[in-house]
């Protein structure tokens, strides 16, 4: 028998309401503290020197006239701290600074902690650094090759090239598929690395204390794995480290690994015992990158006479930079995630991720699934062109269903794929564009599905991936202790929502410390999309946990069975008897009175991967997914070729809305940031050096160049999910791409098979197309003459 | 049957250990961050503007030029403010600022919030103020007169007198034992005020912001109270209201009420929308004071034909100044107090506090029981002196028994009274010493017991007294959060200590979080002895439960049942199959698995009075007591009078001595601090103007004057204190005043019925006993010639 607590009539009317983020108002009237903002009593200033070189020998290092500087505190090399920390058990591979070998232009050599910034670059000019230079590995492809050792950039890699991960998998038949195919076709994509470019440079402030203990203050998404890097490289019990995070200024996969400065943060502050401040600025943050990686992909896509999809055969060569980072996660999700939202009876991957001498890539919105989702949806864009079918029809006929497993084991729960495509297709007017808008004018569609959240948490020790402890005054006020890292997406507001929501209270009742180690349970962190899942699940059990509590107290009052109590806005009711009633307040008073004091805990894990026979499957295995489908629509300028998306409509299954501001927010967000990659972004290299590392040469869009939005919530109700939500920060970036780059198709028939679509990209195509019509057309005026 | 867990074996050795306080690192390197040390963005100076008369009505204020000078951000009045606030809930007399009258000099009329505080100090001269002078109430005895409706000087007061409380009680029959006394005597008695001239001056900075909530640092013993008056006075609910307390730099008593400048600062803020920081100087820091109440006590004694205690009889007439604050508190304190270390069968008292315009007394260390105490035992002195009886074993001879009860239905419980006589007997050669030494020097004895914390909570809720809650973290951490104030005094140590030794870690893996209205459990504070008893046994019972979590994980482990499991080391270890061992991490990581998440709590109330026929004897209730003996040696500089203590030797019964290191510290600042009352600090005034404000005039002792010290632990093992604990902080106190007057009696023969007992007052005794000798010994010649 469903507990009467847990009836839906005690939703508060909080959840699907259109509440603005409950710190807006800190955040824009300047207010909010973020860590550059943060004055310690003696804090110094730190600064990193970085290699000039891609691949070097460090033959040595001198560091005593820096250190004998005026002003100058602490100067560290990397020796003195060889212990390594990557974010991924797996990945283990880097250092607080360079040990024996630089691994790309811009990687750490030495640091040093000074009165003000300009002795300390003073300092930093007077460390000499001999190096020895090695052949640098710039092109993926040379990775592939077997080189001696010295030439192999870390210690576990494939053999004995530099590549880092491999992984192939082959569910059923997919040879067969494509020799039986109706259509079939295999291309080559080839996409370039992408930068968060969020707002806030990285920042640290490291203090190691009188007390032995450490305190970082940092812009991270995980607090929680940079402590355990930290206890690692520090050589520290973790309970004498505690991370703080202050407000962030955006993050979007780029603050969630341990990073090499936040450790020689810690170094520098402890050779000298004052605080130290790690301020970046742009061109170190392109330097740390761990953007999106670049990766040539081939993907072949075979569809049967049915006009179905009978198999899909992808292969990934991933460019990681110097670094593991997210990257083995990245190589599967580069495959496993193209495992829907269309059903995919035969599949092949082989992904292979290389090291290369350049800035390390890393997770990304979106993380491993934009690249190969480009490729995949503007593939079936060609198909149904050739077969002449609609590509919206196309892709509902092919739909997933709702609560089945992909041919990766993926068990899907609820999938609102198919509304989502009806929906984006009525709203855009689909039936009268396509195909039907004048040359220069163009529609095109595209799909997409995206974790809830990883069931296969990094770091693993059996504990809990959300755990969420709440504390309740005697006046009501709630104090939710979380580690789910606010970072601009809204997780604090997420949460305080739940909680009140289940509470009967207003949200203002509610408290969100979701910043300091110390105080607030382990949870996993901003990643995966998983905050809303993990974290909204296991703040509601806790608020569930106190509204027992609360109601017993109620009970104990009225004299009636706890078990019959319900909230309804400020009071207990009896559920049989409505005219018993007691003040919620009183029965909260009452219950500290008989349990001391109300503290309740809630925490969630998912279900574990099924014990499947393919190795490595689960990869990507998530509790329950998002899924989407996009209409956009571009008007290229033909006398310069530039692309502009007019409108887009975006329907997007977040499960249920629990805050509609938000998802709609995060679907604009997603637009915004998917448009860059797709028209505007290029990480450019010329010899291992990154020749645009500002955001004026790096081009990101301007928000005056954003289309008109227009987001669809599709709700879907997930039994899983809190109050049935899933996520809505990551899913919606990924049909943006496509459903541009099939739009500029079907404005100019142009096909990109390279991004970004730029205007002289498209420039050139129409010329190369104006050529090959005057080419055609006098060949045939010669036929006729 | 015991449960295993709470067996004694499971105790891990942190317990009487003597462990340095672990925030004295922090302080000794400067660290430490006291209220001034932080600096927020945009924080704006406060500045206070103070009454020049003792009593006058407001006839206008006049902000205006004030308002429009540059760098001016507020200005407010009393108006603006006018809801009352108090510590006490029947003494809610006080206003943030004067409404309508000013109660004394120094009385606060208006605030600024400016740039800077020399724009802050010239916008107070601007602000025209026009008093209309009223009589002023300066002595004690003027405030005892009825006077008419205008002059009373507040609301609630005794008829249509001054009186703010009066107390009587009468136990037994005092006028029989009177008179069938072998030795009686009354003797009134003199006392002046004291302030408590901590370290640190008072300071608060408060910033009302962008979300409308309120945060208060502030050097304060009791952030729920103030928490509480803020949500009066600022017409806000609790839950938008945040205290924190940074380090405090002393408190004894001084800083434990509500105050009006926190108020203002917070008043401030939210007109600005700024932070504002309001710092006092020593002069103000005299004008708030709190400190202890002058008095007038005539004390009656009667003992009977067995030399045993048969009567006494107490009339108090106390000095409250402006305000009430803990006033009634210390009206009852001044009699019941007296009720101990010795059996007093017949018991009187008549207490009566009353207002008068000057600042206001309140709560310092030995609250309510130091001048009572101070008369009773030197009339003990005297009565021993005159019955020819050894004054030490007089005391033992009347001491109260363990586990009893007083006239006045105190339960008694440990009491280690006759080992303290005994122990500083013994210690000091007492027997060697006593009426043998030489004139100038002496020597002298006296006893005292004191609270535990009291049993009636001020502000009482039905909520527990003190709450803990617990956080373990997967690698042991522990995280304790606790509001009982640490002030210098020991108790995050306190804390720290227990939570280990019961979970069996070291010291260093416990972080206390007890400065955080938001984070922390509601704990009553740090007055009255409470926190070691109260606090301490709440975190030892949410230890314990933590303790049974972990056991439970070894139990999942092991297979074996949780219940036969201890703590010992870092392992679980079997009770009967010692072979059979779970390493703690181990076991507290599968219960985190098991549970989700481990916190726990624990909290502490003490067993109510017992309902008794004579109403408000329970006034001084405690759960436990704690007793001392002091035995102290003098030499007095016949040639100037200076009495000079060199020798204190003090037996104090404080339970089992946690932290015997933090226990002598307490006696030996005790000793420092009653030396300052009895021998040198005089808060003097002339019509209402305190002529001291400083610590130049204000003369408190030097710590070259203090004696050698030799404290003497005697442990009783108080059956419901955490591990057998009782106080330490206030009751070393009381006897070290007496003592050293008893002393100075034996030295030169002389008694003072006044304090402090300075040079010129010893100088003048000698000179007066040295005519009245020459005109005996003269009488004696001419009777001879």
């Amino acid at each position: 028998m469903t507990h009467p607590h847990d009836l839906p009539r005690q939703d508060h009317g909080l959840i699907g309401k259109r509440i603005p983020l409950i710190d807006a108002k800190r955040k824009a009237t300047g207010q909010a503290v973020y860590t550059d903002d943060i004055h310690l009593p003696g804090q110094l200033v730190g600064k990193i020197l970085r290699s000039p070189h891609a691949h070097a020998r460090i033959k040595s290092i001198d560091t005593s006239a820096a250190e004998a500087m005026p002003g100058v505190h602490a100067v560290v090399v990397g020796s003195e701290a060889p212990n390594k920390f990557g974010v991924l058990p797996v990945s283990q591979d880097e250092t607080a600074l360079a040990v024996d070998r630089v691994l790309y232009v811009g990687d750490q050599v030495a640091a040093v902690a000074a009165d003000d910034e300009w002795i300390a670059l003073e300092a930093l000019d007077a460390i000499q650094v001999e190096y020895e230079l090695l052949r640098p590995f710039l092109d993926m492809e040379d990775s592939l090759e077997d080189v001696p050792d010295e030439l192999r950039l870390h210690e576990k890699t494939v053999g004995n090239t530099n590549i880092h991960k491999q992984v192939r998998q082959d569910f059923g038949r997919v040879d067969d598929a494509f020799d039986n195919a109706r259509w079939s076709a295999k291309k080559k994509f080839k996409f370039i690395g992408v930068n968060h470019a969020f707002t806030e440079p990285h920042a640290t402030i490291a203090w190691y204390d009188a007390d032995g203990r450490l305190t970082v203050w940092t812009a991270q998404q995980v607090p929680h794995y940079l402590h355990r890097a930290l206890a690692t490289v520090m050589e520290m019990p973790m309970h004498k480290i505690r991370v703080v995070r202050p407000t962030v200024g955006g993050g979007f996969g780029g603050k969630s690994d341990p990073f090499p400065h936040e450790m020689v943060a810690a170094l520098l502050s402890k050779k000298c015992g004052r605080p130290v401040r790690i301020l970046f600025d742009r061109e170190e943050v392109f330097y740390l990158n761990h953007g999106r990686h670049p990766s040539k992909i081939e993907v072949g896509l075979a569809i049967d006479d049915d006009n179905k999809i009978s198999a899909l055969d992808i292969d990934a060569l991933i460019d990681g930079g110097a670094w593991g980072s997210f990257g083995v996660v990245t190589t599967y999700y580069n495959g496993v995630l193209a495992n829907g939202p269309y059903r995919v009876p035969n599949f092949r991957y082989q992904g292979r991720r290389v090291y290369t001498n350049k800035p390390p890539c890393g997770a990304m919105r979106g993380h491993g699934a934009v690249n190969t989702r480009f490729a995949y949806e503007v593939l079936i864009d060609e198909a149904t062109r050739d077969l002449g079918l609609d590509p919206v029809q196309f892709r509902i006929d092919n739909a997933l269903p709702s609560f089945t497993k992909t041919v990766n084991e993926f068990r899907i729960t609820t999938n609102g794929i198919v509304e989502c495509l009806e929906r984006a297709r009525d709203a855009a007017g689909w039936s009268e564009k396509f195909g039907k808008l004048p040359f220069g004018r163009g529609i095109g569609v595209a799909g997409g599905f995206y974790i809830s959240g990883s069931a296969l948490p990094i770091h693993w020790d059996g504990i809990p991936q959300s755990t969420v402890h709440l504390k309740i005054d005697f006046d009501g006020g709630i104090t939710i202790h979380s580690l789910a890292a606010e970072i601009g997406q809204g997780s604090d507001t997420m949460l305080a929502q739940i909680v009140a929501d289940v509470l009967g209270v207003p949200i203002d009742y509610c408290r969100v410390k979701s910043e300091d180690t110390d105080t607030a349970p382990i949870d996993l962190g901003s990643y995966s999309s998983r905050v809303t899942f993990m974290a909204g699940n296991a703040a509601r059990k806790a608020a569930q946990k106190m509204r027992r509590h609360v109601l017993e107290g109620a009970g104990a009052l009225s004299g009636y069975p706890a078990e019959l109590f319900v909230l309804t806005g400020e009071e207990c009711v009896h559920v049989a008897m409505p005219d018993v009633r007691v003040p919620w307040i009183d029965a909260l008073r009452r219950a500290m009175k008989d349990r001391g004091a109300l503290t309740t805990s809630g925490c969630y894990t998912s279900a574990p991967p099924m014990g499947g026979k393919h190795k490595g499957a689960a990869a990507g295995l998530s509790p329950t997914y998002s899924f989407q489908a996009y209409v956009a629509e571009v008007e290229v300028d033909l006398a310069t070729g530039k692309p502009h998306v007019t409108e887009v409509w975006a329907a997007h299954d977040c499960g249920r809305a629990l805050n509609p501001l938000a998802v709609e927010a995060q679907i604009e967000g997603c637009v915004h940031m998917g448009l860059g990659q797709v028209l505007a972004e290029d990480f450019a290299y010329n010899d291992g050096n990154v020749l645009n590392p500002n955001l004026l040469d790096y081009r990101t869009l301007s928000p005056t160049e954003t289309p008109e939005i227009h987001p669809i919530l599709v709700e879907t109700f997930d039994p899983e999910g809190p109050f049935g939500a899933k996520e809505c920060g990551e899913g919606p970036l990924l049909p943006i791409l496509p459903a541009v780059a099939n739009a500029i198709y079907d404005a100019v028939g142009l096909r990109f098979y390279e991004l970004p679509i730029t205007a002289d990209r498209v420039y050139r195509g129409l010329e190369k197309a104006r050529k090959q019509r005057e080419r055609r057309s006098k060949l045939a005026d010669e036929v006729k003459k």
